[in-house]
């Protein structure tokens, strides 16, 4: 038991937070050795379990995240731009995975990253669940084996608190799909279709865009021609896909040698 | 076999009065008898089988519509709002049953229907699918049943030849669902959603419209609250069924009193 | 606060049991006063919050059901036949409402049922969902309005573990249908198709099991023709549904005089 | 126009066989050169075009194949197991491309085809239409992305003539499925679920059938696992699709050399 991975969880307090932390606890292959806060959080101190309201694990939350690191194989991470960047630095000097689910990070960010990625393996993506990894990587191939007789639509429905459209899962879907077919998706764009619209353009990309309920995530990725279709579909039903896809990342990070990678890298496509 | 009713198709060298003919032809609960064209169109005197490049089928092409109509049991009719009026008055000095897909009309046209409904039976409808109708009814009931935690979203997808959003299907849809809340389509009617949107409006009806290839029609009204979704969906995938509703309606108009119905009626709904 | 009607719920530390704790615990509207398990569980004498893995909630689990319903206006009850045979009983004693949620009853157990219907309220209900009961409305009146031209199937997805195939709800929706149809679902289910079929019977009614993952349930009643098609879907994507559907029927029956009642009552459909 | 490949039809009169006709016809870039029925059929000595209730295109059908394929670049074939075994050799006489669309051919006509694989090009395909065969090759790439955490089931929808189940594309997708999975699917495939069927056997892939109206082809291969889903779909609308296909096939193989050959090949996927 004690020689399966250990991992560190920052921001553990938070919404993310707990769902990585019950996500490691409830695993086979890995066990938890560290929770990090910010400095005057109110977890400080008290055992994650418990803080959580349920039994002790064990493990308290620090707001050292050198200490924590010390102990650990793997690092994850889903705070904030400025903390991943130092976070990064201490994981480097604990040779640490570094697995990093944070977003909005700007390229200033970015080359930060760069020196902690010389010493130690940074697992990065902007969605952590391989269905949707696997999905952009199929959307770029199929748009590359077909061509524009085949219109190419993204369809996504999210849960009706979500405050913008499309969605960045759609957009990156779109992306893919402009990829393929070797153009822009600035150029490829159609964003919502109201009023007289005129027939479809060839070669353009539409996004379409349902709110209702509590919807995790869906995406569709539809390829319409005459007399047939290809959709190809991803479906988010629980939201800790994206704590599993994360610790996947931690654990496969684990035998490689320092440097950048992603989800496509875990995956292995 | 020549007591089953007797149809008169007009406009029939037209996409869809061609199909008219066909599934007239092909029924066995009616026969041609009857059909009609504008004075100069090419196929007049021609045999209607002949001129649509198969068997002669005794039934030539005539621009007489009142020598057709009293001939016929009922009339089809999907032509223009200016010739359905006229058609309406000598359907109705026939005594048969007149059947009206013609889109467009206005106020004005239609006060001139009502004198012919003092004789004869019409039936008119902006969609004369039977799916589509029963998917009206449909909705509103829903919507009557649920309350404003089920978030509506209207979903339509058609081919990309289509030229306005959203389809005229979906906004009758969206018209359902909002009597049926007892509000006006116009006060919760969110027609496409792109960029910063903020999060869903209660109450709201959102549409969402799909373009591609050579898609007949697919509407989806979805019902979305805290877990658990109901959708109403149709799918049109052969655009006979619009001709199969009209000579439905033809069939069961024999025996009413003269008046309007529609196609709710006519599914007794 | 002790006002609020207290609810029992009978097998506890289950699965189901839980999530019906959580949903009384999380109410306003009803307090927990009782859990009831079967002599020799793990978790007797145990206080339910603290054996569920938080804080302790002031109600231990017991064997001893009577005692329990004493103190109770109703009990939830999610066991087996012979386990809510006898709760039936006892609660009828308490003039608890009594909400059942057990499948597979047969004929003699629901015999045994009637005693305690003439004493107490009964609601029965082999899936207590809004939208899946709203459904097999739905399913009925679209059976009656459609003839046998329109070919019926009742397509189901649920998790890997489930054992049975199709689900009960699947049976409760092909039920509705067969009865729009004036038919028996005895007469007009095909359930499984595998091998040289022979072409499809008209008038039947045909089932299909998907069984991956972790899906909650998803049922579609499909209505076939030549040209279109209905679709009515209802997607469960929380289990916490069922248990707020009972909480929600146990509720209601507190002002009931006694007897049969099922979730189109609770819910005013 | 006469330097443009000629081919022959195999099994004219019927249903598949009209529309390969109308497809030929149809198409700028090969011509009809022959039509073939066997002994006994009505049409045999009648023009195809008037035979098909049209206007006369100058090819009679015959049943005498040499004769026909001896004038022929290419000849497609949708008939029976043991006519295509004869086609085959007289196709390779002739030198002439055999695309072949027929389904149920034994390991011993497979044998058979080996000979005129020899002398001319084969193009065999169980589905010929290209949305259908990338959904082959993405399954197979999922399947070999994802492990047997993610569950694969099989659906695929169609008309109510349908006489067998499940779906020759659907085991094709099966195949595909099992080889990406690295075993067989005589071993992995779950046929039909009725009753008490246990829970999910893991590794297992599983076939539901759909069957209703006049559905020309739906399959979706779903990979379901905790909490996310992909399914990859493919819809067919239009039987010509098939004939499209085919027809591709045969202007394809024009400058092959003689093999065996599948849509695989001849769309460059």
């Amino acid at each position: 038991m004690t020689d399966l991975p250990g991992i560190v969880i920052t921001g553990a307090s938070g919404r993310m937070g707990q769902m990585l932390v019950r996500t490691v606890l409830a695993s086979d292959k890995a066990r938890l050795v560290g929770c990090v806060e910010r400095a005057g959080n109110a977890w400080l101190g008290r055992d994650i379990g418990e803080a959580m309201g349920g039994a002790a694990v064990g493990v308290s939350v620090t707001d050292d995240p050198l200490e924590a690191f010390a102990k650990a194989q793997a690092v994850i991470d889903f705070t904030s731009p400025a903390a991943t960047v130092e976070f990064a630095a201490l994981a480097a000097q604990a040779r640490a995975v570094h697995v990093i689910g944070t977003t909005g990070l700007e390229p200033a960010h970015l080359e930060k990253l760069d020196w902690a990625a010389h010493h130690a393996v940074i697992v990065r993506a902007g969605n952590m669940s391989l269905g949707v990894n696997l999905l952009v990587q199929l959307t770029k191939k199929v748009a590359e084996a077909l061509d524009a007789d085949w219109d190419i639509e993204v369809l996504e429905a999210h849960h009706r608190m979500k405050v913008d459209a499309p969605s960045g899962t759609a957009l990156m879907l779109g992306d893919a799909a402009a990829e393929g077919r070797g153009v822009t998706l600035d150029e490829a764009k159609v964003a919502a279709r109201d009023g007289i619209t005129g027939a479809r353009e060839r070669g353009s990309i539409g996004f379409s865009s349902i709110r209702g309920g509590d919807i995790v995530g869906e995406h569709d990725v539809i390829f319409a021609t005459e007399g047939e279709r290809i959709v190809l579909r991803h479906l988010a039903t629980d939201r800790t896909i994206f704590a599993r896809g994360a610790l996947k990342a931690a654990l496969w990070g684990q035998d490689k040698i320092p440097g950048h990678y992603n989800m496509i890298d875990v995956l292995g496509l």
